[in-house]
C-alpha cells in the first residue's frame, strides 16, 4: 500500500470532518475506513447523546499575520517557551522553516508527516489528533530577547536585529519565578477548540525541535468551550477582556508594529505570558462587595462599578455621596485602565489552568494542599516596554487584586508577521538579513 | 430587587441557554439581560466564527445510579480526593446532603446557590459558569477506604459497614504517590462538556465542605470535544476504551454491585482512580512496530495485532510463521485482557491530563524539564480486588507499557446508588444505618 500524501486531497472519513487523515489512509492490509465505521456501529454507548458538531472549521495559516493573535478566541491553548541548544543560525532557520511547514499541516487539520504503515520507522506523529478535525487550531511562534543576546553575547548575528521593545521582563514585585519558568528563546502559541488538537500541536512541534531546542516551561489553559457569545469569565467569575482593543484603529495603534519597525517585525506584534496563580479560597471567602471593589466591575453584569452595562464608559473621576471614589484608587480595573496607562492597551487572550493540587502556599513556601489554579494571562501589544511592562510594574506594586496572586512563570516574545504564501517561514526575513 | 431562587423557572437568557441564571437575576437595580445583550451586541470579534451550539444538554442527576459511569463520556473532567477534618458523622451526614443539592443545581445548569447582590454577603457560587450552559455535567460522590477504618480507628461508627471490596489500594511496583497524592476519604469527579463547568462544580463542592473536609489531591483532564464518534485516543496515540463493558449483562457482572452487598452499596460500583504520567518523549522516540508490540494493538485501526478492525476479537493463542506469539507475552493488552484476567472487566472513562513542565524525571528525581502530562485513569468496577487489584499487580510487574509510565496519584472509593429522588441524598442509607 502506498503511504499518502497527507497534503493530498482525500475522501473524507466519518462525520465528514476534516481530518488527519493521512493516518487512516496508510494502514497495513486493510481498509482503516472500514474499521473506524465498525467501530462506530458496535459502540452504541458513546455519544448516544453527542453534542455538538464536529470540529472541522479551519483557520487559515498563510497570511500577513500570524494566527492566534485576533482570531476569535478559541476554547483551549497550549504555551510553550523552549531554549535553544545550537550554536548554529542555520539550524536555527531550518527549525523555524519545518516548525512553519508543520503549522501549516496541523492547523489544515493533518498529521504533522505523512503516517506510514512501515513499523521499522520512527512515527513523525504520535497520533493522538487522529480523528480530529482542526478545531479552529492557530499556531503562532516568537522570539524571546535571549534568542538575540544571551549574557552579552550575540548568539547568532542577531543581536543588531533586535527590537527595541523586546526587552527582558523586569523583576516585578511579588514574582515567583522559577529559574525554569522565566523567559525562553522561542515560543509557540497554539489554539484551538479542541484541547487535545491544541496540545497535540505543541507536543509535535517540540519534538521537531529536537537537536535545536528544548522545552523550557509549557502551560495549558481552558475557556468556555464553545466560546460564550459574550466576554468569558475567568476563574474570579468576573468577565474578563471587556475593554480589548477590537477596531481596525484600535489594533494598529495598539497591537500591530508599525514603521518603527525593525523592518523584519512590520505588521508584527509582541506576546507577554504570565502564569498567574489565584488563591482561589482565599477570594471565595470575601464579599460580593469586597470582589467588586477590588476589580473596580460588577460581578454579575461586568458593567464598571456604578453603571449598568458591561460596556459602558469607565468614569474614574466618579464619586459617591461622601466624595470617595466609586472605583477605588486600588482597583484593578482602574490601574490597568488605558486612562492611567498613555492611553495604551493589550490585547488579552487569557485562558484560565488548573494543575491540581500542590504543597506550596501562595507565597510558594510549603503550605496546606491548595489548587495550582488560575490565569494563563497572554497579551499582544504593539510596543510592551509602552504597555505591559510600565502597567504591570503598577498593578505588581499596587493593584488590590496583586494580594490574591502570584506570578508563577513568565514569557515574552517578538511574534513576526505571518509567512505570506507557502514555501516563506515564519521569522525568514530576520533569519536571511 | 428580590433574589430569585436559582431553581424557579425564569427566562432565558441570550442564545436559548439553559444557564445559571439565578446570577443574572439579581444584579442590583438593573436588567442583567439587557447587560449581556449589549456585550454581545458590541463585541462583534468573539464568535465571528463560533463552533458549536450553546452546551445546554443536561444528564438527569436523580435516580438509580449516579452520574458520569455509563454517561456517554464528556470532554472533560474535574477529580478530587478530601479529608474529612470533623468527628462527628452528623457533620458528615449533613455534607452529603448538601452535596447532593448543590450537585442537583449544577447537574441543572444552576448555580451553587442563589445569588443575591447584597455586597456584604460572601457569594454562594464563584461564579465563573455563570452564562454556562448545563453541558451535560455530571457530579458523583464517593467513599474511601479510610472513611470507614483510619490507623484501626472507627472514625464514625461505620467499620462495620466497610465493604470487603473497599481496601486501600497496596503498594505497587513502580508507583511515585507521594503521602500527599494517594488515597482521600471522600471522593468528588465530575465531567462535562466544558472544561470550565466541569472544574466549577468541583471547586463549589470544595467550598462547600469547609469545616467538614479539605482537599488532598486533584486533577483535571481532557479528551477529544466534542467526543469523537468512534473511541478516543490517549496520549500515546491509541483507541483507549475499545474492550470497554457495554451491553446490560456485562454492566450487570463487571459494574453495579450486586446481591453481594452490603445492602448500602447495592446498585453502586467502585472507582479506582490514577494519575499515570506518561515518558511522551521516549514513546515518541520508539518506532511504530515497537509501540504496537507494547500496546499489543494497531496504532492506527485499533485493531488487535494481526487483525483488521477496532473490534476484532482477541486472539491471545495466535502465532507467526515462526511459532512466537502474534500478540506478544509482555503486551499491555494481553495483560489486560479479560481472558488473562478471570474475564473481569473494568469501565473505563480516562481523560488525558497536561500539567505542565516539571523538573522532575520519570524516576521521580530531578531531571531536565519535562512535561508532567499521560493518563487520568478512572475505573469504575464491581469488584476492585478481583479487578483493579490484581489486573494492575500484573500490568505493574511485567506490561511492556509500565517501562513508559509512572503512578502519581491514587484513589479507591465505593460509589454508593444515586439519591433517587429529590430530599433524598448520597450515602444516606450508610450514614443513617
Amino acid at each position: 500500500m502506498v503511504p499518502t500524501d497527507d497534503l493530498e486531497p482525500g475522501p473524507r472519513p466519518r462525520r465528514h470532518r476534516l481530518s488527519r487523515r493521512a493516518f487512516l489512509g496508510a494502514v497495513g492490509g486493510l481498509t482503516a475506513g472500514a474499521g473506524a465505521l465498525i467501530g462506530f456501529d458496535r459502540a452504541p454507548h458513546r455519544n448516544a447523546t453527542f453534542e455538538g458538531p464536529v470540529l472541522d472549521a479551519v483557520e487559515p495559516f498563510y497570511g500577513a499575520r500570524q494566527g492566534g493573535i485576533t482570531t476569535p478566541t478559541q476554547s483551549h491553548t497550549s504555551f510553550a517557551a523552549l531554549d535553544v541548544t545550537t550554536d548554529h543560525r542555520r539550524d536555527l532557520a531550518h527549525l523555524l522553516a519545518s516548525w512553519t511547514s508543520i503549522a501549516a499541516k496541523l492547523t489544515a487539520g493533518n498529521t504533522a508527516g505523512a503516517m506510514t504503515a512501515d513499523a521499522s520507522a520512527t512515527e513523525p506523529d504520535s497520533g493522538e489528533a487522529v480523528d480530529l478535525g482542526a478545531a479552529r487550531l492557530t499556531v503562532n511562534f516568537g522570539f524571546g530577547p535571549t534568542l538575540f543576546t544571551l549574557d552579552g553575547v550575540d548568539r547568532f548575528g542577531l543581536a543588531a536585529q533586535q527590537p527595541m521593545q523586546l526587552t527582558v521582563l523586569p523583576a516585578f514585585p511579588g514574582d515567583q519565578l522559577a529559574a525554569s519558568t522565566g523567559g525562553g528563546d522561542l515560543t509557540v502559541h497554539a489554539c484551538a477548540d479542541d484541547p487535545q488538537v491544541a496540545f497535540h500541536a505543541v507536543r509535535q512541534l517540540v519534538r521537531a525541535a529536537a537537536g535545536v531546542a528544548t522545552l523550557r516551561w509549557s502551560q495549558g489553559g481552558f475557556n468556555e468551550a464553545p466560546a460564550s457569545a459574550g466576554t468569558p469569565r475567568n476563574l474570579l467569575g468576573f468577565k474578563d477582556g471587556t475593554t480589548n482593543p477590537a477596531t481596525d484603529d484600535q489594533l494598529s495603534s495598539f497591537v500591530w508594529v508599525g514603521a518603527e519597525g525593525p523592518a523584519w517585525m512590520t505588521g508584527g506584534t509582541y506576546l507577554v505570558v504570565r502564569r498567574i496563580r489565584i488563591d482561589l479560597g482565599r477570594w471565595d471567602g470575601i464579599s460580593l462587595g469586597a470582589q467588586e471593589q477590588t476589580i473596580g466591575r460588577h460581578k454579575a453584569s461586568g458593567a464598571p462599578l456604578g453603571k449598568s452595562a458591561e460596556f459602558d464608559a469607565l468614569d474614574l473621576h466618579a464619586t459617591d455621596a461622601s466624595g470617595r471614589p466609586v472605583i477605588p484608587a486600588d482597583a484593578h480595573v482602574r490601574l490597568a485602565s488605558p486612562q492611567e496607562n498613555w492611553g495604551q492597551m493589550m490585547l488579552r487572550r487569557g485562558y484560565a489552568y488548573s494543575n491540581g493540587v500542590v504543597a506550596t502556599g501562595m507565597d510558594g513556601l510549603p503550605a496546606d494542599h491548595a489548587l495550582d489554579a488560575g490565569l494563563l494571562f497572554a497579551a499582544y501589544q504593539r510596543a510592551p516596554r509602552f504597555a505591559f511592562i510600565p502597567i504591570f510594574r503598577t498593578l505588581a506594586a499596587s493593584d488590590r487584586l496583586a494580594t490574591f496572586t502570584a506570578h508563577t512563570a513568565s514569557a515574552i516574545a517578538a511574534i513576526p508577521p505571518g509567512p505570506p504564501r507557502p514555501g516563506r517561514w515564519v521569522g525568514q526575513q530576520l533569519l536571511e538579513a
